[in-house]
């Protein structure tokens, strides 16, 4: 094994774990099938990772936390509210079609977590929901949206979100370019 | 064991099925475990579902062909074009609601399918898609709706079978009231 920084060692361990997971299932992969595809022993692999939830866990924050990150980033923009949605997405199409593994390891397993863990995650989750209604709200308060039922923040990251099931990024289209073509849908709408 | 028709256990066997792949994956569950719950053993086991495999095949497959089912009856209405869309919308978001188990399956693990069963699910599945673009097509042709991306079908469904993960119809929302609520968002935009 070459001498690396437990950081770089446990980011490895976490891709291999998500790669194994989104092939095979969570409760489908075991600890030893995890230590051989990483090349490490049972006490090495508890030194990085600790349990099997805890890397589901490790997986599933990571991947909320840099979409939370982001919209934050988004959100001081001072873009207009439309043209902040438009950006909002753009950024979890990207994010998704670039960790395509994490993102269906997260939408299919996060129920298996348990106890905080769970708790961490859903409440990452709905801070990201959180942005999307600032996001909204902030159309409304300027003029530009309607006001629309809370509900909708599901229907529009549904939308968004199962692209990890089937886009790909060898397309006619980028991740950008879908979101684009999602939000100008949602936000015209389809009516002639 | 009860004297049942052939029909009768088979489709018992394939709801406990539904209820322990969405608990704890497809690849988490042994067929020792499945007839444990079903009680049933191996023998008569392999003679109602023949192998997980068809279990996991006829979980999915049957969700997709009674919403392709449903959708040729939609279509067949007569009904203007946002009317349609919305009816497809409300029945789809019904059965995914009533059958959550077997919708989280389908969504999770169609994947683990091979050969001929992935083709049936996945032409099933084409089909389906098919059918909203049908009804988008007859929107614009008759002056109801205007023209869009082929693409937009994915995110309408995305939007709806999204639910599958957050709608609990115990809420203040029937199944049918989100899909229209998702539906006048889509159709006549969100902006001002």
């Amino acid at each position: 094994m070459t001498v690396m920084s437990y950081d770089v060692n446990r980011r490895r361990v976490i891709a291999v774990a998500a790669e194994l997971f989104a092939r095979n299932g969570y409760h489908g992969t075991g600890i030893a099938e995890l230590g051989r595809a990483a090349g490490l022993g049972r006490g090495a692999l508890y030194h990085y990772i600790g349990s099997k939830e805890a890397v589901l866990y490790a997986i599933s924050k990571d991947q909320v936390d840099s979409m939370n990150a982001a919209a934050e980033e988004v959100l001081d923009s001072g873009l207009p509210a439309d043209e902040l949605l438009r950006e909002m997405a753009r950024v979890l199409v990207r994010n998704i079609s670039d960790h395509r593994s994490e993102w269906a390891v997260f939408f299919r397993e996060y129920q298996a977590l348990t106890g905080e863990r769970r708790d961490a995650v859903v409440a990452a989750r709905e801070r990201y929901e959180g942005y999307w209604r600032q996001a909204l709200d902030q159309g409304v308060r300027s003029g530009v949206l309607r006001p629309t039922p809370r509900l909708l923040v599901k229907g529009m990251l549904g939308m968004l979100n199962y692209t990890y099931l089937w886009f790909t990024p060898d397309g006619d289209l980028s991740p950008e370019e879908l979101a684009d073509l999602f939000l100008d849908a949602l936000i015209d709408g389809i009516r002639r």
